[in-house]
């Protein structure tokens, strides 16, 4: 049940520990991207509101948060920002923006919280992290086969087993369309229902092509076409016919045979009745799902006109976005506890609080993460539970007898051993003790 | 000249560059507080707008963005939620919220964009990133040192050469005011004019104090403690007649004795006229600052009552926050120029392209950044001079002869020497020269 002290509806607060989870994941992103030369781009969480408005359809609109404006105008009740919606728009006004100051070809990511005003609900938040790559200046195939490799890279850096991706391209669709004569005017009604192939009977979705117009036995044609067991190479041989067809397939045959040398074989398929967001898509275009899991991990395409429509420089474009929320209910589950602290310090007394406080030190020093006891007790075993809490691999311990003898204890908490060590020698020791353990602050 | 594509008023794209400095810094960052075992928290951009309305004065209430209602209510104009105006209230809430789940004592750090609807200025922004660093739950004056020790070596490791602390507590103000026969009523008012005493004259301050009340007499004395070559000495004199400004000077002579061995000599100093933000600070205070800097690099002190104040539980508290915009101005300069790829691909011909995109692969595996040419002419020169754009280390060159000679030619982009390699050695090749170049995606 929700109380006054939960983050406001459909977001989240994130722990120690979901936060570092989710920083792992995000920086094997980052650093897959960077190393296929694709460089970071942060914009501001919000944008004018004219600059979001009417780029993301009726329903997209209705979802935007919008910022009231400030100070006398705030009575207005009007507003002049908005929340991120996603990293698309930003991308475009940046490329407008700065022009000639970006590179030839602009390879860029983006991971960013968004924000939209959906109903919440299982998985589905209202602020949630998306993940963009995308090359703006290329016509190139290359640029294509180049993010599907890098969206691989990351799928399989972050330990995703089992995914693969279908691959089509919007020709293949338009040639499609073409060699089984559909009139233009039915075209986007006809992909919207063959994309339903996966989910309805062939006959079911036959008869729904005849409803939208096309002569009952095309349609049928067409569904036998698309669900037979070796449907892609009859498809091949149809868009034989149309030169839009042909074209297509050059194209998803130039990705399929730049990525078949570094993907293990299989993950790749051309997949012709694959339809994703049609509206903008303009060339090749692609998905990633893994077994079992509803809806895809990854997709995206070549949109050669849509950074002129958002606002940008008329420049041929293609990229792909992360679903990153979903992909990070995927991984496996962490294998290490985790810690707070490698080194927990006691302090048996408050005459020994400095010194307590520079073998802290020392073990940081050492490259380990450590903390002195803050708390009120003076009873060791106290302070060895709060060690205990904070998973601490090594205690020191010092009081009257250790500073007689000038040394300190450290005290192993998994086996509950305990040296004496020279005082002046504590930092080589714990140094000695991180490297043997793989212990550290990382 | 603001033109339609630039970011709103008071906001900052960040380019690759720019990102990858402000990065650095924050790994820095994130990393030492790590070191001290302090976590990380994240929370929503935005919370409800009564968890924030209330808490920062009437100034600060104004400067908040709130965010209108959606749907239906979109057009009553009134907002429900408002974007983070700071880190303080959230870890409030946070606190109030996870309670017991929260480790005793609760050590966080946080590191992320606040906004403010202040007018933009010089280094002044309405989308700007805080980081604090805060710990819950200890009354330990350990505590208090522990956050100071860690600011210094966030400052320290991130190259701020020469810097210092002042140290100063609240209950030495109050002290303080108690022993000049301060009445209880003018005790504010006298604390906000002494913390002038570094811009005015000490006869204008004395004036300033007898315009609030204080006889002149009276007024004339405390500056001339306050501002004598002795100060910090007559001023310990003074405080040992007031009991809660014995308390004071024993929390100030603790953190000292803590930090004194960790820092370098002189970096921390008493500064009894030192005031900060006097409405909900309890016990130690301190800033940071660099000659030349005008304000403070970082500050904080003991709370003690305030998260409680902010609808959080009844918990001690000590803490501070990093000027994190005003340290990035002062970082040192970047020795190492920006690039975007160790390895350029070129592509000579459509044929070799998989062979390029191969290549790139292989020099990826050996742990460099590395791109194909994504362009569309076939010329070498125009390709070479794309790969030295991009700042590329090396350049792969594959045509007609290296096909027949079963090789790859490595170009070094600075030398202009050129090294044919046998194709299937590439990778190990690539990896030798990464090594000892110390080239890499980091």
């Amino acid at each position: 049940m929700p109380t006054q002290f939960d983050p406001p509806s459909g977001t989240r607060d994130f722990l120690a520990r979901e936060f570092e989870t989710r920083e792992r994941a995000f920086a094997l992103i980052r650093s897959v991207f960077s190393r296929y030369g694709f460089e970071p781009l942060a914009t501001p969480a919000f944008e004018r509101l004219d600059v979001l408005m009417g780029k993301y359809g009726e329903d997209g609109d209705k979802l935007i948060f919008k910022i009231l404006r400030r100070g006398e105008h705030e009575g207005t009740g009007e507003a002049d920002l908005a929340l991120r919606y996603d990293l698309t728009v930003p991308l475009a006004r940046v490329a407008a923006a700065y022009g000639s100051q970006l590179p030839v070809p602009y390879k860029r990511y983006a991971m960013a919280s968004v924000w939209r005003a959906d109903r919440p609900g299982r998985g589905r938040y209202r602020e949630f992290t998306q993940c963009d790559v995308d090359t703006l200046g290329s016509t190139s195939v290359l640029a294509d086969a180049e993010i599907i490799s890098a969206v691989h890279d990351v799928l399989d850096g972050l330990g995703i087993g089992d995914f693969r991706f279908l691959l089509n391209s919007r020709r293949v669709l338009a040639g499609l369309l073409e060699a089984f004569d559909v009139p233009a005017e039915l075209g986007a009604g006809v992909l919207i229902t063959l994309d339903k192939l996966d989910k309805l009977a062939p006959a079911e979705v036959a008869a729904e092509l005849a409803g939208r117009g096309l002569p009952e036995a095309g349609a049928a044609e067409l569904v036998a076409a698309m669900t037979a067991d070796d449907a892609a190479e009859r498809i091949r041989d149809v868009l034989k016919s149309s030169e839009e067809g042909s074209a297509g397939l050059d194209e998803v045959d130039g990705v399929l045979s730049l990525v078949a040398g570094q993907l293990p074989p299989g993950r790749v398929a051309f997949a012709p009745r694959m339809v994703r967001g049609l509206s903008y898509y303009t060339g090749p275009i692609w998905e990633a799902s893994a077994p079992g899991v509803a809806g895809s991990l990854a997709g995206g395409g070549r949109y050669d006109h849509l950074i002129e429509q958002l606002g940008g420089p008329d420049t041929p474009a293609t990229g792909g976005a992360l679903g990153v929320e979903r992909i990070l209910l995927l991984l496996p589950p962490e294998q290490e506890a985790h810690t707070r602290l490698d080194v927990a310090v006691t302090v048996m007394d408050q005459r020994y609080a400095a010194r307590s406080f520079a073998f802290a030190a020392a073990a940081r020093s050492a490259g380990l993460r450590a903390s002195v006891y803050l708390g009120a007790s003076g009873k060791l075993g106290r302070q060895l539970k709060w060690a205990s809490d904070q998973g601490a691999r090594w205690s020191l311990i010092y009081g009257g007898a250790e500073e007689e003898a000038g040394v300190v204890t450290v005290r192993d908490m998994t086996t509950g051993e305990q040296t004496a060590i020279p005082a002046g020698e504590l930092g080589d020791y714990l140094a000695r003790l991180a490297a043997q353990d793989g212990a550290g602050a990382g």
